[in-house]
């Protein structure tokens, strides 16, 4: 029945709705200027519908394409993000330069005069004259406080998105199969950040023989990193979050979080103070584990009881709440402990069971059904923002580009290798392909290196290009291999 | 099954549910320090946790000793900010002033150095001794910036909950019922502005008649304003949303939005220039009127096709994307024009229909099970962040406290006024105590009046308990009024 009248809805349509949309809402946005109520909000909302439209959009190209929607979402948000930025758009600008504002903000001294403050600062930075000349100019104008917040609130909800969005595939995902797989996930986990430290470290030495052994190292440590959202999102998207190689990827990914964390405490303590602290980084490694260990005995021993006692309070309303509670609560203490918050959204997800509502819920409510909408609306956002954040200017300088090709391509048969070890039954290229991305996981490092000197503007450029080409290319790679299995996948929504 | 069930779960659940909680979650919060990837964002994942488990808190007790949720939520909302406030915490202390912060942000001269500049602005600021030096404290303290963020992340949270309420509330009535109540609508919302403001100027000149006519004028102004929230919020929780009263008090606070930014914009002119600008007012009525009039044509001519144009490139999920993207670009445009963005909000529900979506959507399905889970998590965080904001110090100043339950008693017979000159058929009581409360709208009134300066910090105190009381007093008094009806009013969800 909706294929049918689907079929009906045609190009014209689209037009119609173009030219009714300007010419309904631009008069009353011609209308707008300061005044009356003045919610510092408004702009916010606008650019949250703006965003969703834009990711519907690009998902729909994609789609056309016989791409996948996330493929879309991120082109999307670069087009956008692009358009904004050249344009001259400040909170474009902010969005894309957070790490240098919040930088330079946090090392302005209070007690100097404000602008030649941020003179000084940005200065010191190591970015190029016109990018600092803008910094500058956007920090020392008079709004920059708002430019400042409109740029926190569209990354705030792309976070929320992304979270949102792992704890859905955590509630796709039953803990007794990840913790079946556990054995296999730490291998490849294990492998999987092996080969690209080692391959990293080796193709910078090869590539650049001038280049020090620190810088090198941290360059490896960068590419051992996995984002696991991309993956996510093409597996939810196609249904199979219930294949042992979905499992398999996430249950590394969430290893290769700890394996991460430790691997930079490793790297950093050995660039900063010359030496391998050991205490520290047997800290880290017992953080995690308690992390986990908690995690696991919330889930055998005193869940059911915890949301028996919520109940009391909240009613039938702790089916909504207390998902949301755990999810936020679980995000922050991942994130405390130094691991990533999605670790923790996706944790939230993999422990709750329907079952345990049982005397609360309604009849035919399931959590997905209540927490899909809230989803639905801010996980696009996460990957239109992205997209946003991307420099496309990045690929205009040639010797960045070209290094930046060969260590992706390092970067990409590292993590492949890692999957090529598993035993047999699994399909190798699945689980390869999907532990690709470096995402916002492989930013963090090279930020991280860059603050502590070890990479210069060259080389983090450099790594951004490895992001985003790791980023892109995953998608489409992962959708091929999927509909050449033998399974009886369902097909996507339309 | 679900009541028979519930009766088992005793107090005793409560007491582990507190412990186990505890005993878990606090060593890892312990465990926490600064590491690893580090989301800017985690401690605001926490916040939301905590503020709807405040919610949650209140609403349970409020309706253990029979009140409306709604009252629970304020007052937990009360206690929890004064906790915060008093305890010195900075972000409770900038959500509080957040008024005076903006101000003194946006005075600062950037070319001299901050402390200085902050030291000058804040001395000009007509605020207690104590809170000067607290605000200053917080403004020159190097993680200002931080402290400010986390502010306005809550508010942000908080406005999109009171959107989405009236966007559901929106959805609820029908558009013909309220044109059908236009006319007595209307004549509601101007006795509703009217009596209030000139009691509210009678009693100004006759308890202070050393005050000056535009300092009293201006007390009658704020008087007039309606803050539909609170009424829509128990109107919804106790199913009432079809009875005409419900309707009526809903289209006359739209209206009086309108009055009150036309009467805003009169006594503004009056007070700063001398004189009343026609045109200008000319103008912002027009507006307003344009706003509801292409709603309006929105309504009959063109929603179907936008739909099915959107349709055409989102697919199903129109069904989410569409009413999201509509309420938030309603919002913003009622705020651009100088309405309030939650009279966009309650527009946007208003002239959506399942109807329109009946070739796209799921069988079953309805806008309201996918928007009112969003609007389960946010709507409370709203109420009681609206507590938050309240100055428990307020009603410490005897002085302070009697002038302004004077100003209340007048505030609340203005309003009741206007309800008893309707004709026959409806509850007068109904109608006029659901537009009490003065909320969000009266305090924008009164910092206007602060700001132009003829409201001193004394009135503007009064003004705060004046919105205090009628916002309190008000979700009982509604709630009263309903048990006594007769009607068939289904009773509210446990």
């Amino acid at each position: 029945m909706y294929q049918r009248k689907h079929g009906q809805i045609e190009m014209k349509h689209l037009l119609k709705f173009g030219t009714l949309l300007l010419t309904i809402l631009f008069p009353l946005v011609l209308l707008a200027e300061e005044g009356g109520h003045g919610s510092p909000y408004a702009s916010d909302f606008l650019a949250i519908a703006f965003l969703l439209v834009g990711a519907m959009t690009g998902s729909f190209i994609a789609k056309k394409l016989g791409q996948p929607r996330v493929l879309g979402e991120l082109l999307i948000g670069i087009l956008i993000g692009s358009a904004f930025y050249y344009s001259g758009d400040k909170v474009a600008f902010s969005i894309r330069h957070q790490i240098e504002i919040d930088h330079v903000l946090s090392a302005v001294d209070l007690t100097q005069p404000w602008e030649s403050e941020i003179d000084k600062e940005v200065a010191q930075l190591d970015i190029k004259p016109e990018v600092a000349e803008r910094l500058s100019e956007v920090l020392k104008s008079s709004d920059y406080e708002e430019t400042y917040l409109h740029s926190k609130y569209a990354l705030l909800f792309s976070s929320i998105g992304v979270l949102l969005l792992l704890f859905m595939v955590g509630l796709e995902v039953r803990i007794e199969d990840m913790l079946k797989l556990g054995r296999v996930s730490f291998s490849v986990a294990f492998l999987g950040v092996l080969f690209p430290f080692l391959l990293g470290y080796l193709i910078t030495k090869i590539l650049m023989p001038e280049t020090d052994d620190n810088t090198a190292i941290f360059i490896g440590a960068t590419l051992a990193a996995t984002s696991i959202g991309i993956t996510a999102r093409v597996f939810k998207d196609a249904n199979i979050l219930h294949l042992k190689e979905a499992q398999l990827v996430l249950g590394a990914a969430v290893i290769d979080d700890i394996l991460g964390l430790v691997l930079l405490a490793i790297v950093t303590g050995i660039v900063t103070t010359g030496s391998l602290e050991f205490y520290s980084v047997a800290v880290i490694m017992a953080k995690a584990v308690a992390f986990l260990g908690v995690i696991y005995l919330l889930e055998v021993k005193f869940l059911r009881k915890i949301i028996n006692g919520f109940s009391f309070i909240a009613g039938r309303k702790t089916f909504l709440y207390f998902p949301f509670v755990l999810l936020m609560v679980l995000s922050y203490v991942a994130d405390a402990i130094g691991l990533a918050s999605i670790v923790g959204a996706f944790c939230a997800g993999l422990i709750l069971r329907e079952a345990y509502f049982d005397d609360i819920k309604l009849e035919h409510q399931s959590i997905e059904d209540l927490i899909s909408p809230i989803e639905g609306v801010f996980a696009p956002v996460f990957f239109v923002m992205m997209g946003f954040q991307v420099d496309a200017g990045a690929f205009t300088d040639w010797r960045v580009l070209s290094l930046g090709l060969l260590i992706t391509v390092v970067a990409i048969i590292g993590k492949m290798a890692a999957g090529f070890f598993i035993g047999k039954g699994y399909n190798k290229w699945l689980v390869g392909v999907g532990l690709i991305p470096r995402g916002e996981v492989g930013l963090i490092f090279a930020s991280i290196g860059k603050s502590i000197g070890v990479l210069n503007d060259h080389l983090f450029a450099v790594i951004i290009v490895v992001v985003i080409l790791t980023t892109l290319v995953t998608p489409p790679a992962l959708t091929k291999i999927i509909q050449n299995m033998d399974t009886d996948i369902k097909p996507e929504e339309a």
